[in-house]
């Protein structure tokens, strides 16, 4: 094979209806936003990435794109220097602050990402070979991933209710629980924290630990406690948690918690780049990392995060940020091809409620997806999805996840929960 | 492309004349073993590896060859299972301990090798694309390494004098440094060290520094000598070397050199497996770590032992037994796709004096090779030669290396120099 090269790019940002989902900055806003990434070679190929779609990274992606034509999909090493060049040296605002700080690495690898994912859809396509083959080969056919509970309200203020209804008490995150498994089939569960005050969140947990006394369970607060509220929850809740993740701020917090943490911490939060490790390690802050394709680089990326994570001794799991089937489907090449990874990885799909721009999203078999063994990622493109999806980023305003902002219309005073218990 | 299926696989143990190099632990015998493995695919493709000649690692090798017809060649998952089955749990004899000690996983990783550089040899034929580009992309278009230079006899005991003649003195090694300047153009040089006491090696190196007031210099004593010897020539070598490699044995004892050498220390001796990293970094002990896919589990973790070394702000180099052509290929591509490759790698090439068995070795350009931009490693057998190397293999009776045997039949009393100054 020749060079195959790309030759044109296209960035859409697409929004999609996201239910009132509660957490440490807020809540949901009514709509999430993503941004769809298609690379075009000159025989016909497209392939597919999926990123954030807030303003800021989009114009990075779309700076990003200018500099594709004429670059070969193999060649990744160039596309690295390209988006070093356009992007790098900016660190991007991020008003949710959902996964750690910001930094001009982390924004350079978030915008490095999306291409990555799509020229490795390309390759395979190309080659004739799933994604996993390319970072390695599947060591699992199917990834299972996690039920992911939300605190919610039945709706979004002046909406119509959703049909998963609100959980707002140990009682309807249980019910919620049951028909995420119902559906899914998972076979472990993850609670969002950070919205209550941790007593009644740890109730919670005792709920869900008497409906389903055999699935493992973890809860994650996002930095809602101090190192001493964490030490105490932890302790409160020693034998029902396989993780305790980011409960409190900080690689030097954590490592106070974990010192006397019964079960290990896990983060998202406090180490969400190469550069984090060292010190996270030394201090013995985390024993779980959770990956995210999306900030850490990519596929390969995260492979190399995982090659660390067994080195060290430390578990790995998958962080999700809302998303749809391009991300689901990069994910779960990853997981395939990762044999380091140790717990079931999150995913948003269920809060999706079916809507995709994939005209063959990734079906839940038992709470885990089967991984594809067609060429690529093994998707491909609803347009028509994409197109209404697309209208829906134009006309729902939303420029900027916003949490916090769109809690503080209905609670004027509220301000994030970092650390307030 | 549908799956690749292994048809066959062939190991051919070869010999190639080694001239009488002196290290720690004795001296070269008068041939080096090498294992040639060919990897066939039913539409005529051949993957070529390479790895040691040492009869333990030759039954390993065969015992995988025998479990990998029917294997498809993008499956290094399966790879990897099907050695850990057939030579798991196995710590490999070693009688030369110049890479440090054996364990199981060092064993396993071993056997997988120059399984996995075949297999990569053959994705990248069947593709059309070059090795570095399975491993990321060419970040460098031509792979710098260092003169490696050796104290020596002029000849084998009995045998005629070899053309680089006797080097024992530094007079000797800045002439032996000279002509392979001459002939590769290397801008860096090593010293193999542990020979002599440190003082007469040291004044080889003030010799090197004399002759070569510009060029980048190394000397690894192999663990020659006690922590105070080593920090006393690290004192006494301030300002003349890039890195001071295995001074002396043992993590802990790198660690103590460490905290006082001016200059920062290189191992292929401690940290030789993924399981060492965390106490070395821990301790400190090693500013730089010299890669070797041949041990390290092949082309892809030696890129993972790469992210893990720039993480944590080490430097890269890479490490060379004496090896044939398609183990130099397989470091050009390694070194061509690793950003992170900061020293100029180890090569024994000039001491093969031109014998090989690829039909069309990689050739040195200003002491770097140019990689290769053909399909695969992009180089193939001379069968005429890999015949001739059998058959050195098949009469020279060597099975073993073993240096300090070698070494006894001259002077009997002999042991080796480890810690011994």
């Amino acid at each position: 094979m020749s060079a195959l090269e790309i030759t044109g790019v296209d960035i859409t940002p697409v929004a999609f209806p996201d239910p009132p989902l509660l957490n440490v900055a807020g809540v949901h806003q009514p709509w999430a936003l993503r941004s769809i990434i298609e690379i075009r070679t000159g025989d016909g190929l497209v392939g597919l990435g999926e990123s954030y779609g807030d303003a800021g990274h989009l114009d990075r992606l779309r700076q990003v794109a200018g500099e594709l034509p004429g670059l070969d999909v193999f060649d990744l090493a160039q596309l690295r220097r390209r988006v070093a060049r356009v992007v790098g040296g900016a660190a991007a605002a991020d008003r949710h602050g959902l996964t750690g700080g910001s930094s001009e690495r982390k924004t350079e690898l978030s915008a490095f990402s999306p291409f990555e994912v799509a020229m490795l859809d390309l390759q395979g396509q190309a080659i004739g070979r799933p994604v996993s083959d390319l970072l390695g080969g599947r060591v699992r056919d199917t990834v299972p991933f996690s039920a992911y509970l939300f605190y919610k309200w039945a709706a979004h203020p002046g909406a119509e209710p959703d049909e998963w209804g609100e959980a707002l008490d140990p009682e309807g995150i249980v019910e919620q629980a049951r028909r995420m498994i119902e559906l899914y089939g998972f076979g472990s569960v993850k609670l969002k924290g950070g919205v209550f005050p941790p007593e009644r969140e740890i109730a919670a947990i005792r709920a869900l630990r008497a409906a389903f006394p055999a699935l493992p369970l973890r809860i994650d607060p996002n930095t809602a406690w101090t190192v001493q509220t964490s030490v105490k929850v932890a302790e409160e809740t020693d034998g029902l948690l396989e993780y305790l993740e980011d409960p409190t701020p900080t690689i030097a917090g954590m490592a106070e918690v974990a010192k006397r943490a019964p079960m290990p911490l896990a983060t998202n939060m406090c180490v969400v780049e190469f550069a984090h490790l060292p010190s996270a390690i030394e201090q013995g802050a985390v024993g779980v990392v959770l990956a995210d394709h999306h900030y850490w680089g990519g596929l390969k990326m995260s492979a190399q995060l995982a090659a660390i994570c067994e080195t060290w001794g430390l578990g790995l799991s998958m962080h999700s940020n809302s998303h749809l089937g391009i991300s689901l489907a990069a994910m779960t090449h990853l997981g395939a091809a990762t044999p380091h990874l140790s717990y079931a990885a999150d995913t948003h799909t269920p809060w999706q409620n079916g809507v995709d721009v994939v005209a063959n999203p990734l079906v839940f078999t038992g709470g885990a997806v089967p991984v594809p063994t067609t060429p690529g990622l093994g998707v491909s493109l609803d347009r028509d999805a994409l197109a209404r999806l697309h209208e829906n980023y134009v006309r729902c305003g939303i420029r900027e996840r916003d949490d916090t902002g769109y809690m503080q219309r209905f609670q004027p005073g509220f301000t994030r929960n970092d650390a307030r218990w």
